[in-house]
């Protein structure tokens, strides 16, 4: 690919296989140059600029998919695997996924589990996928009842980002965008930047392509650790901090709080948790809250809601026994893992939800 | 585990994670003394000595499968998958394995795409597990029509080899597994030591615990391979040696021809087309065709058969456009991948079944 077409590279090694991340001034033009055109698309039936996209590829191999939490499942990408097979797919063809977390967890495995393994490149649409999910080959797929049961780490061959369609999106998937980057930044202890991008928070939610630099740092930070821990066996784990609480909010919202404002909120209680159980000062939470708050989701669970909060966080996946496994922090960059009976937290959360004043 | 129980041990190096073979004395003790009775056991439902087995491990944790080429299905996994999460499979938790290809197949994969891979210990019961597909990861799974359609490469953590199952098995079996073990010495070069198992095939077919070392030399043989190229894209290709013409053969059968059996006649064949071909003597070609005879299956296609074997050969997955994918050799250890268009060997092919006087 002409170097002009790309302003930024970022290569990642993995032991699946090594994969890069580009920047592109104009994805139609970079995949004619990549020689995609000859390969499967993938991609989201909603996407503004999807007809243009589809022309560059040949009709019988484009499949476009209503992305949603029920096609995410394994029945749906049973469905697409059938599909390619019908339509022929060989496997020395590549596909070409376009679009957001939904479309990444289906093509991502469906790649890993289709003829033990096929080519695949992603086109990342939301700010949440550029900036976090297009990179570290992880999908999530429900089946049945059971929500991201099934999953694999499965990294594509190559990652190519175009800001323009950061255009396109609502508002408030940019401020879920911009919740997970915040916190890859107080993992890593860049809590300065953090500041910065938040300083700039309005004006970035109405000119979102202009947060390139931010996501190639939140990229850069991550990417340091998939590289060391790319099966979530330790220190990848820390990249948790603020999930637990942010998926129960989720949850609880009946998933009308996005997740990463939810995940937002859920670092504001983890730091929350650490100073009031003595491993940061009160300054340091006040520090980062004033970092986080207006990306705090308007959010205070109701007498109703709050069973099915604790429940929530009682059947978290990092829960060990009847304790609670979650992330807290002695400070920026400086989060740990914890497993705490799950009483205490429960009653300083409470506790949290009625002091709190945002 | 206490090193008298273990006779050897093989150390294969993976991109997943690493992983140990051992031959065990005695399968029920070495689960203890590798602390595995807390794990989920699934079993081979038909397995001679599975009661025993399974009073090792707790009730709610046991699993018996009817394997068969019906269970080795999407279907099955997942029925196998939510079998194992309605028990509370917790992503920590281990499954041992114990039976042949098709719970090999079944479990390999469920644990692949189970929480994005979970552990699991594997203890091949058949001589082809054992000598073969227990290393190297691999697993295949049926999708609808589709055979072997989906699969990964996911290692067990450990594979437990005891040598007494082999005692239970059919003679069908062990000629299977014989003919497997056969085509990993000519692939290495080693048609010494092929001879030297052969010259004692009659006495192995009655007692094939005695196997070990041959077993272990097959082992060794393919360890090397698949340390170099784990996921199949050069060297470990040359292990389809015999696999083109013997798939076509099994399926043609109806199945009734066994595996091992059918890759030994693939062999040959692909031996008598390297000789017409040019690439080996007719010396080289009655040299090896001495070593594998007492292992070639009783097979002719019948002039109705005739055109489903070319139809076979033509749906082979290394075929690219209208050319016969299939692995020749220029003498034992000097295998070399073909693309040949269909019509030649074709022709060569049905030669050898005219010629032949096994």
């Amino acid at each position: 690919m002409g170097d002009s077409l790309i302003s930024k590279r970022l290569n990642i090694t993995s032991r699946v296989r090594d994969y890069e991340v580009s920047f592109v001034a104009d994805l139609r033009k970079a995949l004619g140059s990549e020689r995609l055109s000859g390969a499967f698309l993938i991609i989201d039936a909603d996407l503004p600029g999807a007809a243009a996209i589809k022309k560059l590829f040949t009709p019988n191999r484009v499949i476009s998919i209503k992305a949603s939490e029920k096609s995410k499942t394994l029945e749906g990408c049973t469905v697409l695997i059938k599909n390619l097979t019908d339509r022929q797919f060989r496997r020395n063809d590549c596909i070409v996924a376009i679009g957001g977390g939904v479309i990444e967890d289906m093509v991502g495995f469906a790649a890993t589990i289709l003829m033990r393994g096929v080519e695949w490149v992603f086109c990342p649409t939301t700010l949440l996928a550029q900036a976090d999910s297009c990179i570290g080959g992880k999908s999530s797929i429900n089946m049945g009842p059971y929500k991201n049961l099934l999953g694999s780490f499965y990294p594509p061959r190559k990652i190519l980002i175009d800001l323009a369609f950061l255009k396109t999106l609502p508002e408030d998937q940019i401020r879920s965008g911009i919740g997970e980057i915040l916190h890859f930044y107080l993992v890593a202890g860049q809590d300065k930047l953090a500041q910065q991008m938040m300083s700039g928070y309005a004006k970035y939610l109405k000119e979102p392509e202009k947060l390139q630099s931010f996501i190639l740092k939140s990229l850069a930070i991550k990417k340091a650790v998939i590289e060391r821990d790319e099966f979530d066996k330790g220190e990848r784990l820390l990249f948790n901090y603020g999930h637990t609480f942010g998926h129960a909010i989720e949850s609880v919202s009946g998933y009308k709080i996005n997740h990463g404002q939810a995940v937002t909120m859920g670092m504001d209680i983890a730091n929350y948790l650490s100073w009031r159980m003595g491993y940061i000062q009160k300054g340091t939470y006040v520090h980062l809250q004033k970092i986080l708050r207006f990306n705090i989701p308007l959010f205070r669970p109701s007498r109703a809601q709050w069973p099915r909060f604790c429940e929530a966080l009682s059947k978290d996946k990092k829960n060990i026994g009847k304790a609670l496994g979650c992330i807290l922090t002695r400070g920026p960059g400086k989060m740990f893992k914890a497993q705490i009976p799950m009483d205490g937290p429960v009653a300083l959360i409470r506790e949290y939800f009625t002091e709190r004043r945002v």
